[in-house]
């Protein structure tokens, strides 16, 4: 399916997280280690927040490995905010509409799994989708189709894990009444400048690997002489699909069935529970 | 808008009329003379019959003056039947699947023109296409929305010239319940592979050029000594968005609201009229 | 042939001239006014001066005018010092490996012209490239070709607009050694992040047209009222094509033969004298 | 490193080859089994012949697995000799310029395997091209390079074998000049639309993989009631990188230092023996 990873801290080039690890994501794009896929070579994105207006964004449907434009530009780009995405498609065409990150005003949505037998409930979900947001869907993917239902239940209000248990509750409650036994399998990564939501989940109770890495206060008691944590800040925290190295310590695996947000002060983890609409489907 | 031109006959290499004329459609695609723009950059494509199993297909999002893929298969590709187009979008991404041809089983489509303030009715037209013809949509053009239109009314069917007027009439009904003083402006090419259905109209009653080339019979008592009409079959007849050359009397202009349909012995030449659905939007 | 624009003044946004003009550079790329051909849809690129380490660059083979990714970079990336050109080939592939600027460690390069005949001479000119350079040669333009004899005739030592005479000179010598009348036809874009070089030559003696923009000064009092001037520094100086809008005054012709130099403090204008090399060809 | 397949025999439908074998090429584009990459996935080429003026070709710098327009075109073709190649590149840009088949006039050519520290003497091997063929250098692969030589060396003249040793003598020739211990490491595909001729070759003595299926009259004796032999004509001949598939008897290995000429009546194989040139290098 695919690899994504996203960051929130001290403003940094977005080359760090990219290109400058032990197992970076630009390497997953060649070698992923715990994918469905070993490599994801079906188009890239990024997308970041700086002083400008909004989220910029750079997709391209060729593979990362190869693409110097991200070289270039992820060497002189500093973000403190930001969201990075490598696509093995499982079907839909190979072009940078159904690149991620979607966008839709500030925020920001990478997705990495499927909806099982999409293509049989597309039409039923998209109906769904508010026509204030229909016009937004530019590509074919389910992930796009994700995006636009979790706004349609209030994804820009003020519970955004709620909108997204709403979203997911939906999915399942359109994929069982066509007889799919495990319509959804999922890890989010959301933003809106502000805080970072990640979310891991599958109906089945299986989902991708997801993990964050652990707080600077324990990376500085595990390797308090290496290099890696002299410039680490008490804010900072990455999200992973898979490790960017192999210290031991330095990446906590996200539970199953959770959501974590990233924010100002103490990060929150909570339990994510799909929630069915009344009436729905 | 867009160019877009379409063969019948024997069979040629595509070339032929691809490159090898006047005022060929890649001419067409840098220095258009009738069209609203006066070029088409915006990726192009040719869908051909051959022997093999349904039509081939080549689209690209590149402009195709440059493409020396096209400039190859076209000089090897031999068809009796094809169809080809060069895009200036109106909004819609540049991405292959927003190229024309649209394909649907044995069908192929081109389009020029576009639906008025398209995004504002997007929706309501998509949930008008038959479930059965849903999944095929994989681009976001008003072109692409309308084909499948045309299916679902069905373009399959025994008349698919009504089909196509019941598409326009649908179109033209839901853009007026929307405050769409003229929602309609196209020229069409269609085929099953047997036949090609060409259409010129638009709600204004001032549609797209649409030419067709003269009989064989005419063209060799215009031109008896011209190489031309050397070797012209009594069957071929091209159709153009303009004119490939500057010969007088090679080329007839279409009639406003117009359907033309070229096929084995006598086409045939009808008006085009738009069908409101009873009790549609 | 082609356009390109270059700025060097306070920071700003590359989207600021790069499309927020009357007659941006991105507009251009549709619709040149002054330019061999109307429109530059062979591919694009920008490089531009910030903090990290050299120039970022962001080429594409796509027409700029529909790049989305263009249009997000420019507005999220600020610079002192930018070059951005799109092309329209004379023969040559398009490919990123054509597009400009051409980058050497810390040096920009955009040209537009060409060199008459090319083919028939490109060998004898690459032959004559030092060989520390010769590798750096990814593409087959003969603008790249020009850039790796500038560096090979000192572009990167103490003047700058020496070794571009002697690259002239080099061209001109070798192009008439084969018969060819008029080898040189060229505008040329060239910085080291400090300084910004344009030159406009041709053997011809009537060469493509440049610009520079009108002093800050004289700005003010020509449109004291204008919102244009209320910003401007008195160091900001843009160098085009052709002129990014209509307002009397605020674009002067750069003269045939002729070197600018924008730097701190006031610019040099100079006579630009291609050299030849005793004893070269 | 690449994976390449080339045919010659009655006329087949490209796909035959190219999709529809148990490990076909682009499976292996995907999941190679023998290369040095598991992935080949920077761009793609075919070149075919058949009735049309010299041999057709497609390239694209995408990956070969996603690409819909080489799905649909191998479909349509039929062709008695043909070469594919995927790539992954080992450093040089990704781009159209740089995929394989290589044409000139008649000829096609297809490389596995890479010139050591090619950068080094890149400048050198190009000086050596005859200027006639200099200006058909498109990209800057080592690959294109080799060819270029190989027709310096009189590969369109009566012994293309001979050419081939030359180029490859005169490569080994210059590297070893430069202190490269094992310049050369290729198996090569090349046609002139007449005989196929297929290298295995390195320096080290220990090639990349490469076979050729076994005669018709053997197969039927191996797999008498097999759909496979059915259809086969006493003169097909498949070559390849790899097996297409894995029953045993139908691929056998093509020895170190040889050479395979496919030919009407038996085929011929030979020693490769690099051909130092006198006073060279």
């Amino acid at each position: 399916m695919c690899r994504w990873m996203a960051y929130r801290g001290r403003p940094v080039p977005i080359e760090t997280l990219l290109y400058k690890t032990q197992h970076s994501l630009i390497e997953q794009s060649r070698h992923a280690r715990l994918g469905v896929e070993t490599f994801n070579g079906d188009g890239f994105g990024v997308g970041w927040y700086d002083d400008g207006d909004g989220p910029g964004r750079y997709r391209s449907l060729m593979p990362a490995w190869g693409d110097h434009n991200l070289r270039d530009l992820s060497a002189h780009i500093r973000s403190p905010l930001f969201l990075a995405h490598v696509r093995a498609t499982t079907g839909t065409p190979v072009q940078d509409t159904n690149c991620h990150p979607f966008r839709h005003e500030n925020w920001l949505f990478v997705h990495n799994g499927a909806i099982d037998r999409f293509h049989e409930i597309r039409r039923e979900l998209v109906l769904a989708v508010d026509p204030a947001f229909y016009d937004a869907i530019e590509g074919s993917t389910d992930s796009e189709t994700m995006f636009a239902l979790a706004l349609t239940f209030g994804l820009m209000d003020d519970d955004p894990i709620g909108a997204l248990e709403r979203m997911a509750g939906f999915v399942e409650e359109t994929g069982r009444a066509h007889g799919i036994e495990h319509p959804l399998q999922m890890s989010l990564g959301v933003s809106d400048g502000e805080r970072l939501y990640a979310v891991r989940y599958s109906t089945i109770g299986d989902s991708r690997t997801l993990f964050h890495s652990a707080d600077a206060q324990t990376l500085r008691e595990l390797y308090p002489d290496h290099e890696l944590v002299h410039d680490i800040g008490d804010e900072d925290r990455a999200i992973v699909s898979e490790p960017l190295g192999d210290l031991p310590g330095v990446w906590e695996e996200i539970p199953e069935a959770t959501a974590l947000i990233v924010q100002d002060g103490p990060d929150e983890q909570r339990a994510f529970r799909p929630r069915a609409l009344a009436g729905a489907a």
